[in-house]
């Protein structure tokens, strides 16, 4: 898979496309619009468009799809060239119940762009990740994430233990999904103050090293036969509980 | 897409292999392996294989990979026929916490395979869809279950109210997720005993008449700014909820 960093980027669909247009932080290469479409006609949208230094493109039905075969485009793409990826995390000392999620080599684009998009919604404030062996920022992880990796920080890190010892000084808890003796059920862990929250690769979990280093170990207890949850299902069960329980205190 | 019902299905990988093998109830047509690989050298899973009926296949490298060049067969594919479907919900009167899932058209194989994965994990007891303007039971649908598709009851009926309407005589609650005003946080519903969650379709929610014979609206409040939650991680939020609420009953 190409990497792409720092680099140019496209997204497709009209929720991509609005994140994108409306981030200000993002250097917009180009718009292209399916004359006639829903986009065109959204008058909301165009307005946003028409404030934006970039000209769009307009193209007829029979050119667009030429230019864009594959993909449930919608009538809009947009390229842009961004820091989608932040490199430092931020000093967060004087921060209080803010969540982190740290991804342990995820491999499969569509379960990060979930995680993502899923984060989002759930109020986390940054996905921390490897450099390697995961899943680089492509084009099919933004696109999954319907447009939330412009409203969730992404923390590209060349050593996840290293990062986590830097955010224990900073006064996070680090509580890692994994089934072992220790573990408690998921729902009986505290997420709210300062907490990352870690999920290991879809096949093998987290990695015994960066295990080592978790306060907590949060266990979802299966109830089927199969019983093979899906990594970004794992994820929102577990965000979601997080929200519940600082809803439920305020 | 082809609508395929107790006709041939097709599975490949090992998880959903072993699901498949192991169900008893899927009427086996063929197992190709891939001859050397991982799956072959799996004693417990050949021993399986060989105590079936049907004796496997076996290629070479080239020939399994010609014949499966697209998918991520990891050395085994399964055909079977069988009753994946099942027509009539049965009379569950005398059942306790018992919990069904309602997915008022669905239009995405992936999001459908994902939730009856996700499903299978949490306890949910059988999943029921309306036969029309919903995606089918696919080969996609069935390979992203990862094999829960064995373990979990699909109901496809003709009229989702009307089911309904069965189950409330059953002693079932219907729970809605869908914004509304009369909308309770999701953790403010109860939902041990009979219950049945419902989700709608990945653009619209659910339909109106539908929403209409709920007896609990239930919504989980978004957090970000992009708030676009995908459906399958909202059941997976509801679900593990509904689990944690009955298993801090007992």
């Amino acid at each position: 898979m190409k990497r792409i960093n720092n680099n140019q980027f496209t997204v497709y669909g009209i929720n991509s496309a609005i994140c994108v247009i409306e981030s200000g932080s993002l250097d917009i290469a180009s718009i292209d619009i399916l004359k006639d479409s829903r986009v065109d006609k959204n008058q909301s949208l165009m307005k946003k468009i028409s404030r934006l230094s970039i000209t769009p493109q307009f193209y007829k039905k029979d050119s667009f799809y030429q230019k864009y075969p594959d993909v449930r485009a919608q009538g809009i793409v947009v390229s842009f060239y961004g820091d989608v990826l932040k490199k430092d995390i931020p000093d967060l000392t004087h921060s209080n119940d803010i969540c982190l999620l740290a991804l342990d080599q995820i491999e499969d684009p569509q379960n990060f762009g979930q995680i993502i998009r899923t984060a989002e919604c759930a109020g986390i404030h940054g996905i921390i990740f490897p450099k390697h062996h995961s899943v680089p920022i492509t084009n099919s992880v933004l696109q999954v994430s319907q447009g939330a990796f412009v409203n969730v920080s992404l923390y590209e890190v060349t050593n996840l233990k290293h990062s986590f010892s830097d955010l224990k000084n900073n006064g996070f808890w680090i509580v890692g999904v994994e089934n072992s003796i220790e573990s408690k059920t998921w729902d009986k862990i505290d997420y709210k103050g300062k907490t990352v929250i870690v999920v290991g690769s879809e096949g093998r979990g987290i990695r015994k090293k960066v295990l080592e280093t978790c306060d907590y170990k949060a266990t979802i207890p299966m109830q089927g036969i199969t019983n093979s949850l899906n990594v970004s299902a794992t994820v929102s069960a577990i965000v979601f509980e997080r929200l519940r329980q600082i809803q439920n205190n305020n």
